[in-house]
């Protein structure tokens, strides 16, 4: 089975988890996957994009897409802020 | 003053301070200013191209480009090793 976009997000885990969910993905068929982090977490969605790129899938996959944003977090005791956003989309080449 | 584009380094300090770089080169004439980042300090950059969008200058200025790469670190002792960057450019619209 194979489908045309996957999604990933990127918390606090190692990023090498990140990336072999992306790996998966790539082999199974998957066109496009969309890494997602928030936060602190933005710099190691980056890093699994690299690492996916040039040392998992070197001339087969390329970052076709970067998006930023800003998202309200409201916590359990009713405070909102706010929180930077990232969306890095990884295409077959 | 002004010149066509500026940069500001993104790094450990809080990002308000960067927010104040920004802000003082685009009040200076500036047209585009490029944030650039390395490792942790990337989450920081899409914070302070956030905050200077959202809240400094709504509807002046916008993210135009993002991109992101890897670059190797030689450390002191010689071992080489990878990491991530990013630079965002912000222009005013």
């Amino acid at each position: 089975m194979s489908s045309e976009e996957g999604t990933v997000f990127v918390g606090r885990k190692p990023a090498i988890n990140y990336v072999m969910a992306v790996t998966l993905q790539i082999n199974r068929g998957v066109k496009k996957v969309v890494l997602k982090a928030r936060g602190r977490a933005i710099s190691r969605a980056v890093d699994v994009a690299e690492i996916a790129r040039l040392k998992y899938f070197p001339g087969k996959i390329k970052v076709s897409d970067i998006r930023t944003g800003t998202e309200e977090i409201i916590s359990p005791d009713g405070t909102r802020r706010d929180i930077s956003v990232i969306e890095i989309e990884l295409s077959q080449e």
